[in-house]
């Protein structure tokens, strides 16, 4: 049984000093927002408020509650349990040290004496966060000796925040002697999918042995229908399991189970949970054996290719971040938006990036019921996790514990060591301990489930960024010319939407948009320090279509650039299929609202414009135009390839597609294409499209939209039409 | 105390039906030698004799001893021990099976019980060696789910002759119950090399506690002076310590120590062993990281310098593979010529490849005592080794045990998965999970040594193996347009010595040279069963030479061909340190006479013309010539640029060379060029030379040679002229 405790927290310069006033505080939650309430501190997302929290990162926040009176029966025992901490911390009652840790990813339980059920005051001193001071001051090479997410540190789309506090549930659970704990489901899915091979195990707390006691799991199909009931050890074989697929490929099928204890044929303990039955292997991508890399030769690319229930899965998805700075606030109903957006958009795939936190388990839960497959990165991003025995230490610890807490989700398909390692900006590289200690810890605790050492590795992309790189060229001749088995990271960022606007900063004050702190702060510009990397992109934006009279036409202009450039981007990667295999944009979502970024979805989950042009480019099935320019001019012709992309497992039956331009209200008519029948997972290329585009009489520029009429499969594309 | 046993050899058609004759057997050794020894079957090294020898792979061989009259005092017990029987066996003694084994490098002991002391007869059946049915019949396929050598089953410079037998030394052992084992002695190199922290830790038999004997270890210097007595699990700090050198960097200091137990003060036990201390590191090659991958991007190169005691080492070496094919005859006397040649020949690395057997101990301990370092390969080669948990099972146990039997040895530097596991032609990848599991292995039992997952990866070339390729390129154009991190394997062919080709066949048979059974077999051509690579590539030598008219003329050419084709490729890696960091040619040695190879070295220990080339190249310093092309013509201008190479801890005084050409007798001074002192471990690029030849009247073609005169650092290139 379970019991909250009420908490209130306070902060000092030194643990040694009491704190002078302590609040209530949420658990879970973080110290710093208990604290705003407490204070009504400006809201910290509101132009440069957040620099009134920095102090907070410098304090020993302690955290304090006392014990119910609790009675326990003779067969029950009392624990205080954690779920995670944030970051670094020293656990107290009545004064006495009960237990240090270092990390926010593990699990805590400690018993708590007889003496001190009925009143005892339990502390918790949080230590300032962690700071390894090789790397530049204030910035995320400080996160470079822990397992504390870079991305608080500062980034280029979330402000330097840095939480603390009970960020997962903390509180007391009574415990019967007679409990299972350790439950293992370990399935083998039989090459023609026809069976699943089904074993279970579970331990009993240690009062009881194995005799004494029956331990047994029933087992439901997705439909609730009990199908079968085992003992502890024992197989089962079920005959046309119902597997769990990605969205876009089948239903996310769960299965239930209920394991319990009986002993004298009463039951004495219950534990509840789902799983997915699924063949998960990650393949090498079709062609790669097939490049030629003569002699003198090096290795050939890595694999790349998801294959689930032995389909190849063309993983469509995005980059998740942090969906709040302050992460302890981060509930179920946090998830739920983002992740039904996610299913919403046909994506079948977040990576969850190592810069970020592990997310709590609702978001693997409702992952594995809406059928997104997850990626997950160990907590490493940019920096060089130098191979310190403290640190190596630490990372086992965490990274243990986050492998046992997630590793039984359908949904995950991947483990990752972390984000960009073998960079130069990082300069970690396949010698790096920390990177081998989590191949040996995935391969010892989940060995059949794919494991990188960082991304990008050999054969796949991060980047561009931008709509238009600053060699000049766009999106629609960078992509064509690249050959990559898995675009893991690419983005063109936008201005956000109004919305997300005013809870920045008053709009007057955003347009005209200037650099200024705010500006700047929100990620509009000088975003990476320098205006190399700056999301508003106002002269890209000029250049095309000239200076904004309203924030609203800015805006509209600025994502017209995110949405067709991402269109361009996904439907690319889609046609190299099968020697790509991943379209992942940077980024999904966002943490706090930003002025401009990468994202698809302001914070914290409004999607802008660009989205819905993503979810046409990641349906299943779709005709596609391959486009090698956005701004054409009169008199020119406009000329494209059209190809018809078929993700999934189902064929396309032959169809039509009627071809037109719209121009300044007048439809022309650009031919047909018949096509044939598709099979599944298969692209074709079709006819290329050559139409003179007429001189019109104009100034300024006009949209010009390129239509594809095929029902379900119809496409739309945005141009840009000047005169002259 | 060892005690030897007298074996006999016999085989069957199977393991039920007792061998029709029994032969004297050599441990270590292969039952194919002795059969062939009591039966004289002819020379397998002769001709195509070796196909005499096919059908011993088909059969089951049975070791028989009688164990002799051993009276065992109270405290003593008897063992039979295995230090490596190849490859698959089972053990009875008296009829009783006692152990059944897979793997040739695992040691295996069994304690005999006292009624089989006297008289009873001990039996190993080997079965037939491993052969995978997935891949190609007759061919190294076959290894792709053992641990067996793939060697055995046929290359390009090796025949299929699988060997079966004890091929390591097997015995019984009288143990005291007191016995120390498990020596373990970690040692930490203090950063500034001033200190050498050394740590010693050991375990007594299972009837003795720590608590009842002392356990002490005295450690004495490399001149035998003894300098410190610790107790078990304490440490001590060595001041100055004489720290472990690779060749051309420093002597190869070795420490002794010998662990003793006292019990009641008098010794009971007592082992001794070697150590050597140094700082051994694989760090990123000078440029990699300034390497512009631009975006998008993938991954930078993968790290390639070994630093040892924080000197970056240009590692010079060479692919050391089986120098026996029948592996059980192989002792120290087999290694040592080999390694003083590798020393000679100023090397300092040998990657010991993965399709061979991981050599006995004495080879390490030569490598130790030379200062050559050691690259050992896991065996593992040009296959896919799929994921059955069979083939895991027992490369986790031989991996394991070869981790652990060499670990100790100063001069071993890299661990790697395998042999070209990477390419289309084997087609494993970073997810197989045999090299995961190696990598794990790797961090449980030796973490800071290196570890790479096959080779090549990424930025490392492998090839090519001719002096002029296909395109017409010759390795003076194609080597400066490379830019590799680490060259670890390359080749130039040749034919080789008159001694080796008399083992081969009559010299009547081998000139002219054509092919035939026996030139094939001998791998003069069609060496990968298809012309394209053939070793004896007499189309070039015709090309540059016209037909040879006696078989001498015909070596010296070829063998020209290879000694300047070699000092071009060791040169030019040279050159480009330190962004490139290794030269490893292929290969060093061969397993048995070939007619032609790439080998340096002929069977069993014979250096080709082309090893002396390469010492010249391999000096720490010289003057090298970077030359554009080997074929020149009168009136042409001869061209080439001077570097001053210089590898190892030393500076070079500045000095004058100078140059010269020689030509039908005549010497031509080219000038000379005044060098400036150039510092240790660094490169300098001088001036370049130009001189119109002379056009001389004569047909055919004459030697030009190019000669550098400066003392120490001279060096001498033979070239080609032709009057038109």
């Amino acid at each position: 049984m379970k019991q909250s405790l009420n908490w209130t927290v306070g902060f000092s310069e030194s643990p040694d000093v009491r704190p002078k006033e302590m609040v209530t505080a949420s658990v879970p939650g973080n110290a710093n927002i208990d604290w705003m309430i407490a204070h009504n501190l400006p809201d910290w997302k509101f132009g440069v408020n957040f620099e009134q929290y920095r102090w907070m990162e410098d304090v020993w926040w302690l955290y304090e509650a006392r014990l119910p009176s609790i009675t326990l029966k003779p067969d029950e025992s009392l624990f205080f349990l954690s779920e995670g901490i944030d970051y670094c911390y020293r656990i107290l009652l009545d004064g006495e040290l009960l237990h240090e840790h270092e990390g926010m990813f593990s699990h805590m339980e400690i018993p708590i004496p007889a003496d001190n059920h009925n009143g005892g005051i339990i502390q918790i001193w949080i230590t300032p966060p962690p700071k390894d001071h090789v790397g530049k001051k204030d910035s995320s090479e400080e996160a470079a000796q822990s397992c504390k997410p870079a991305v608080s540190y500062g980034w280029d789309w979330h402000p330097r925040l840095i939480p603390s506090g009970l960020w997962c549930d903390a509180y007391l659970e009574t415990r019967q002697d007679i409990s299972v704990k350790n439950i293992a489901i370990d399935y083998t899915v039989s090459g023609d999918l026809q069976s699943v091979e089904v074993m279970f195990t579970a331990d009993l707390s240690q009062s009881l042995s194995l005799e004494q006691a029956t331990v047994t799991m029933t087992l439901y199909d997705p439909t609730g229908t009990e199908i079968a009931r085992l003992n502890n050890a024992e197989k089962v074989i079920l005959q046309n399991p119902k597997l769990w697929w990605c969205n876009g490929y089948g239903e996310p099928n769960l299965y239930s189970y209920e394991v319990s204890v009986y002993v004298d044929d009463i039951k004495a303990d219950q534990k509840v949970g789902k799983i997915g039955f699924r063949k998960l292997e990650l393949l090498m991508n079709e062609g790669v054996w097939e490049d030629d890399i003569g002699l003198p030769c090096s290795r050939n690319h890595a694999p790349m290719t998801l294959t689930l229930n032995n389909v190849p899965v063309f993983a469509k998805g995005s980059n998740w971040v942090n969906p709040e700075v302050f992460t302890g606030t981060i509930t179920r109903n946090t998830y739920l938006p983002l992740i039904k957006l996610a299913k919403d958009a046909n994506f079948n795939l977040l990576r969850c990036w190592g810069g970020a936190i592990v997310n709590k388990d609702s978001f693997f839960e409702l992952c594995d019921e809406h059928g997104i497959m997850v990626w997950q990165d160990f907590p490493l991003a940019c920096n060089d996790y130098r191979n310190s025995s403290h640190y190596l230490k630490i990372l086992e610890q965490e990274a243990t514990a986050i492998v046992k807490r997630i590793k039984h989700h359908a949904c995950l398909v991947i483990w990752c060591g972390g984000n960009e390692l073998f960079n130069s900006w990082s300069k970690m590289d396949d010698q790096s301990l920390a990177l081998r200690l989590l191949n040996k810890i995935c391969y010892e605790h989940d060995p059949y489930r794919p494991f990188l050492s960082t991304t990008p590795i050999d054969g796949v992309a991060h980047g561009n960024y931008l709509f238009r790189y600053k060699d000049g060229n766009e999106v629609y001749q960078a992509m064509p010319s690249l050959k990559f088995t898995a675009y893991t990271e690419f983005g063109v960022p936008s201005i956000s939407n109004i919305s997300c606007l005013k809870a920045v900063a008053d709009l007057s004050d955003i347009f005209p948009l200037k650099k200024n702190d705010v500006t700047i702060a929100h990620h509009a510009f000088s975003a990476w320090g320098s205006d190399d990397m700056q999301w508003a992109c106002l002269d890209v934006i000029e250049d095309y279509f000239g200076e904004a009279d309203t924030l609203e036409q800015l805006i509209e202009w600025s994502q017209w650039l995110q949405g067709e450039g991402y269109k361009c981007i996904y439907e690319e990667a889609r046609r190299q299929k099968p020697y790509c295999s991943m379209a992942l944009n940077w980024c999904y979502n966002e943490a706090w609202p930003t002025i401009a970024n990468n994202a698809l979805i302001n914070y914290p989950a409004e999607p802008k414009k660009s989205y819905f042009d993503v979810i046409a480019s990641c349906r299943n099935s779709l005709i596609s135009a391959k486009i090698p320019k956005f701004s054409w001019h009169g008199g020119e012709t406009l000329s494209f390839e059209l190809w018809l992309l078929n993700d999934g497992i189902s064929p396309v039956e032959a169809g039509h597609a009627d071809l037109e331009a719209e121009l300044d209200g007048t439809v022309y008519n650009l031919g047909s294409w018949s096509y044939a029948k598709t099979e599944a997972n298969t692209n074709v290329k079709g006819i290329t499209v050559s139409y003179v585009l007429p001189k019109l009489d104009s100034t300024g520029f006009k949209k010009l939209k390129l239509i594809i009429k095929a029902g379900e499969l119809s496409s739309k594309y945005r141009l840009l039409y000047k005169a002259s």
